[in-house]
């Protein structure tokens, strides 16, 4: 049986070797992938950030075991670690995630110590989340660590981001939530047993108030915005909710707001609409790499270093490096064959 | 006279010009890079990053104020804020720094909203920081926030990565670091008057400890890690340089270790060896955007769309979409012109 036959069946120690097989983007992966595709697109991908002092993976541990408990549903975790791009850390909280939820068959939970760009982290972890999908798994968690470009990317493939908040992680922090706060599907804001916990929700409001759609409107002629005074229909805002991930409070309400989301998603459209963008970059992505590959092996030998030692020299600017090498591969136009004998 | 050369004559209006054309990578932009390149490769490229709350726009601030007062150098900053994608936060930001520096002419401060993936930061801010080294800016400054992916790409582009931290922002904070230690070139601890900052020092000098290069010895046969007693000759051992930027303590110190670590990379050879690690890199990515470009140009009108609704409905998945895409613009072989009349 083959490999992915048996990730099928639900073998994990196949499965296990599956992902690292596509973690290294190794021809085998490749292929299982595109075996494994007609397989996916069942799951439920939930990401999860939020800065560090959150008490995210604490979060993230409790939304697997209430997933378990009330609808048995399989769940996988992608931890990834953008923040640690030289240390293997994911190593560690691997070993204290297990403590709670060691022994069950139906949570699997891989770190990735994230190597290499971040276009290539939110590639490979699209790639997980595919094999997680298809394996059967129906709730795939993505947890990100930090408030930086890697959280939108990957936030681009999760059907729902939950953005993690907690009281008093200074203003500093909360002023970089600005953006972040625009790829919230769910906030949450966890340590809700906390001095300051109002203050952070306060914030949180206000800062939704300013991101909420606004219309234009003109005015003697002049365009002026204007706040919508209620959002407009089939608009989805973002439940504030409150935990304490230590003992569990506030997860069940977590839980039914990303059921909600997921019902919202469904009505919408939106959850076609996603499904659609995210295939569409995971296809162009793959489209440039085998574009460039395939101009690699096309290209005479030396002839990228000898351009490049000529940029080195500074008498060719990379661009025109690129331009000239990117047409020393361009096809034979017929006319070229012709004026041969 | 052409824009190119407004700006090497040191024209400012010239130059703001220059960098949005550049920073929007239009095709003026790009063909004035090209024109630039020769004029570029004398900048010292100052990479600042550091968590939020470590006060590294002050110490940015106050770097350039000194290096204007010593050395009279003429100074470039590009603030790079990743971590808000989506707002246009850089304007406040801008008008702050500018109140200390207003008036300079030797004093060039740039903010750039990020937008799109990392990787495209990462390009844009190379190409800015051309235009500043052609313009004979001397000491270029990209500043960025966060601690993330980010900010080992950009430390790719850097000579120098000063990395900020300060006293008292939590033990999850200093774990964060382990990675982004290890592109360090000069570590700051800022807020150096605050409690906690003999701690702070303790754990930035242990972890350079752990950085440090080990050796491997057999013993008995077996892979043992040993801890060399000495650093190699010629390494460059990161200084912890103590600031506090709102009065200017410790600035003087921290430009001597950028000038000291100038000199490390001059007499090492590192600093053609980064520059021609910078220069095969930026080339590499602008081949992928060449082939792109002329890939998509070059196939039949509707056949990415085709080929993409087929992925939509999983019947074909992505790799197979992107070779098969990657196929269709293969070039003419002989053969297949042979066979014509």
């Amino acid at each position: 049986m083959s490999l992915t036959q048996q990730v099928l069946k639900g073998n994990r120690l196949a499965l296990s070797r599956l992902l690292t097989l596509v973690e290294n983007n190794s021809p085998e992966g490749r292929a299982a992938l595109a075996e494994l595709f007609s397989h996916t697109g069942k799951a439920h991908l939930i990401g999860v950030t939020g800065s560090p002092g959150t008490g995210k993976s604490s979060l993230v541990n409790q939304l697997v075991l209430q997933y378990r408990k009330m609808d048995q549903k399989k769940v996988a975790v992608i931890a990834v670690d953008p923040s640690s791009p030289f240390t293997g850390g994911a190593v560690l909280g691997d070993r204290v995630r297990m403590r709670d939820l060691s022994g069950d068959d139906g949570v699997f939970i891989r770190s990735m110590a994230s190597r290499g760009s971040v276009g290539g982290i939110a590639q490979t972890t699209a790639a997980l989340a595919q094999v997680f999908d298809a394996a059967g798994y129906e709730i795939v968690i993505i947890e990100t660590v930090g408030a930086g470009q890697s959280e939108v990317e990957i936030a681009r493939l999760a059907h729902t981001t939950l953005v993690v908040e907690a009281p008093g992680l200074g203003d500093d922090i909360q002023a970089i939530k600005a953006g972040i706060l625009e790829i919230a599907d769910v906030l949450v804001i966890n340590k809700a047993d906390r001095p300051g916990v109002e203050h952070t929700e306060r914030a949180l409001r206000s800062s939704l108030e300013l991101a909420r759609p606004v219309s234009r409107v003109y005015h003697h002629g002049q365009a002026m915005t204007v706040k919508a005074h209620k959002p407009p229909p089939n608009t989805w805002i973002p439940p504030i909710n409150k935990t304490i991930a230590t003992d569990g409070s506030g997860i069940a309400k977590v839980i039914e707001s990303i059921a909600k989301h997921m019902q919202y998603l469904r009505t919408s459209g939106e959850w076609n609409a996603r499904e659609r963008a995210r295939l569409r970059s995971e296809t162009e992505a793959l489209v440039r790499d085998t574009l460039m590959t395939q101009f690699l092996e096309g290209l005479p030998e030396g002839a990228f270093e000898s351009a490049l030692e000529r940029v080195f020299s500074h008498s060719l600017s990379p661009i025109e490096a690129a331009q000239f090498l990117a047409q020393t591969e361009r096809p034979q136009t017929p006319r070229a064959t012709k004026e041969q004998p």
